[in-house]
């Protein structure tokens, strides 16, 4: 280590100047721990009160008894351990007149650490004073930064613990990280891999800077420089720790079949304590990472489902293939647009895939007729939606429950001419008007059997045209205002012809 | 609190007995925070050893300088700091002959908390001297001991961190409680509570008592006592902590919209210390509890989207609504019975309710033709096999790809006589293996609009018939053996006509 050494805070506390100074004069070479001693100086129980009101890191005080009054020393160490609530600063009382602070009752009855008679407190009997009473105080120092230090990685990874997604994980580890080694730029990276249930290997590559942060969920990119890889890969080889000059590595089994190794750069050396707290705080950042990406892997797995079974009744239904993903997409703009709730959004963008799983109640001779529906079979065909509600409103979840609402009111209209219901303006839920504007926009945009894509301006036409009447006025507002960036999230999932 | 107060040990060390005896006479009635003292008395450094060999909690030791040889007393204090590494156990040199021990240089050199002079040291001096000793070890035990619980609560709470459902928490949750009390039987008790995206009010209850394990997940059933019932209510309506006799009742608020009550009860009063550890810990216990549980709700939630979506897909065939969930079911029993790997057997059970996804295909002549197919349209009904595959095959994820596998595998049979592939014996993967045995159980023993249910006779005679030729013997084995479990299973979810 190359800190520079900081003196321990000695206060000398007492009415005469005389003491005070030849006290300095007899202590001011001598050093504890190569640590030189630094004089803080009062004259009454007062003013010594003001230097413990500045000072919280006060290793001892030799307090005389007789100030102010009789006892004021002792009832300055009254005020420093009760009211102060300071166990640490070691206490020593020195005295002129024993008769009227009789040693045995005094040390009996206050928690002070040593109780000495001025008159034999010669230069060597305080010196050896003060190498006994540092020497504790620097014990029990030592033992509550390690845990102070403790406690701040307990609440710190609580933060952790307290992340939604992967990359706020990262943004509140640096955070932590920063703090703990009280060093910044520092960069941090996580190797998680596992074999699956499937015997596959799996990989996830996380880093962050502070800046930029990337992720490589795939096999597919190396995102780590060079030199940090090599150690990563010689922590996972060995199983081991590395650390090497600027680099910290830690590895952690967290199974049979996963592990991972994160690791930190250092600017500048860090204490053995910092270390070992480092070493408990990033066991703990990749269990809670394990356990955050298993939740995000469940979480994207449904989403996938949830397209892939809504485009297979899209393809029943011979529309584009594409059509649920970039719905779902819009919905979420045009919801988190809305200023509505984010994890109300998630549901949203979730279920929308399900809006037309009633369409699977359909017969073929209605859903593939090429003409026009008689109206007996737009009866039938209209049936969609309470049939698609029917199927998802038995589970009590909230993304079926919301899926079921989708399902139900995506044809109905802002004016009340839609169905099933006729519902009209804010009586359709705003799920239900999000899906309706967003399934047009796409609808249109796309190519279709019957169709060719809508330009631009003719969509945003009719966006105009059925402004309060088809839609929402608001939701219509919004998807005209960002109508490019609504063009730019469906560029994201193509159909094969576009 | 109610503790019988331990002794603070003493160690005696000095080659004359007469100076222990004295010592221990003068000392004996002496008590330090209302705690007697317990000396141990060792004639050499040797002895001394031995005693700091079977003592780790010696708060104090006055050691002599001069026995087996001129600083026995000096080595020993090396060997107590340096080899046994003990920095807490407070150590005071006594020596007659302060000229071959100055007291400067040894105080500066050894790593001693005092020096005594021997012929300076009467009774008060000896009492001042002890007091102030034992303090100082009582300070640092003290921190010490907070930072022991602590630590031992950080390791408690990755433990919990890596419970993988409800039950294996609590179970985990008890066990550590019961390690950081000290105390047994408790009983533990967790009340979650959350408004969720809808605006509906979910909760979560939670009992465990180390045999009796209980969940309510949806506003059911109170599964508390009265008695905690009413400390929990207090807590969440006063959103405190609820501290009575025999219970701690800790409320965390988790977020704006989500909390936890966690309640233990206990058999005997806990110390401040461990009353703020037990606070710690079930914070983190709460948060635990809330990733946990909503990773759990995901993949619930995952469940009943696949039943619903896989049981549309049935409707669509006219086969009777509960089906996929029963064999779902059925091929969990059969994967767990296998020894299949416990992540593999969940991937099964979860992938099951798509096996027929890409009977969405088939048109409606073939699907609903009354008489048999001819050979043309069975040719068209058998690619529902390679089409599920196709629209899971997709996904890159675990689910979707098991899901894929079970799709095209599910009509092989052990003989080759299968479709699509005419795959045989192990060359079928194991999932279209069990599905294939699990539909064909769950299928005969159910009603169908052509059939009546098959009596268990028949089926068990089937099964032993299709032994080797349409099923995997070892699993038509295992079938036949635990056909009751089997039946058991699938009357978990009847039909309506049933």
């Amino acid at each position: 280590m190359d800190y520079p050494l900081l003196p321990w805070k000695v206060a000398l506390i007492d009415d005469e100047d005389d003491v005070i100074s030849i006290s300095e004069m007899v202590l001011k070479r001598v050093l504890v721990d190569s640590r030189p001693l630094m004089f803080l100086k009062a004259n009454s129980a007062e003013e010594a009160k003001v230097l413990f009101e500045q000072h919280a890191d006060i290793a001892l005080a030799l307090v005389d008894v007789v100030m102010e009054d009789d006892h004021a020393g002792l009832d300055l160490v009254k005020w420093i351990r009760e009211s102060k609530k300071n166990t640490t600063t070691r206490l020593v009382l020195r005295t002129g007149q024993p008769g009227e602070a009789p040693e045995e009752d005094v040390i009996r009855d206050y928690d002070i650490n040593d109780y000495k008679n001025k008159t034999e407190l010669n230069s060597t009997r305080l010196k050896t004073t003060i190498y006994a009473a540092i020497r504790s105080y620097r014990d029990i120092i030592e033992v509550k930064q390690g845990h102070k230090g403790l406690e701040d990685v307990v609440s710190a990874t609580t933060r952790v613990l307290q992340a939604s997604n992967s990359e706020a994980f990262c943004v509140q580890v640096l955070k932590e990280l920063k703090a703990l080694l009280g060093q910044a730029p520092i960069s941090f990276y996580l190797h998680y891999q596992l074999v699956n249930a499937l015997g596959n290997r799996e990989q996830i590559l996380l880093s962050y800077d502070g800046d930029r942060y990337d992720i490589d969920t795939g096999l597919e990119r190396e995102i780590f420089p060079g030199e940090i890889r090599e150690k990563v890969n010689q922590a996972l080889t060995t199983k081991r720790n590395v650390i090497a000059d600027g680099l910290f590595c830690k590895f952690t089994q967290l199974s049979e079949s996963s592990e991972t190794v994160v690791s930190v750069t250092l600017t500048a050396p860090v204490s053995e304590l910092t270390q070992r707290l480092l070493n408990v705080m990033l066991t703990k950042i990749s269990i809670i990472f394990e356990n955050l990406t298993s939740r995000e892997d469940i979480e994207r797995t449904q989403q996938e489902l949830m397209c892939i079974l809504g485009e297979a009744i899209e393809k029943r239904s011979k529309e584009t293939g594409s059509h649920v993903r970039r719905v779902s997409l819009i919905c979420e703009f045009l919801g988190q647009r809305s200023g509505l709730d984010e994890h109300f959004v998630q549901l949203i963008k979730y279920a929308t895939p399900m809006h037309d799983i009633g369409k699977i109640a359909i017969p073929e001779s209605i859903l593939h007729k090429p003409g026009k529906l008689d109206e007996q079979e737009w009866e039938v065909m209209k049936t969609h939606a309470q049939v698609g509600f029917d199927l998802l409103y038995n589970s009590k979840r909230a993304l079926p429950q919301v899926g079921a609402r989708i399902a139900l009111y995506h044809h109905e209209k802002w004016d009340g001419s839609g169905y099933p219901a006729g519902l009209k303006g804010e009586d359709i839920p705003i799920e239900g008007r999000i899906m309706a504007i967003a399934d047009v926009i796409d609808a249109l945009a796309a190519r279709r059997s019957y169709k060719e894509p809508w330009p631009a301006e003719r969509i945003l036409a009719l966006l105009k045209e059925e402004r309060g009447r088809h839609f929402d006025p608001q939701l219509c507002d919004l998807a005209i205002e960002h109508f490019d960036s609504i063009m730019a999230l469906r560029a994201i999932y193509p159909d094969d012809e576009e």
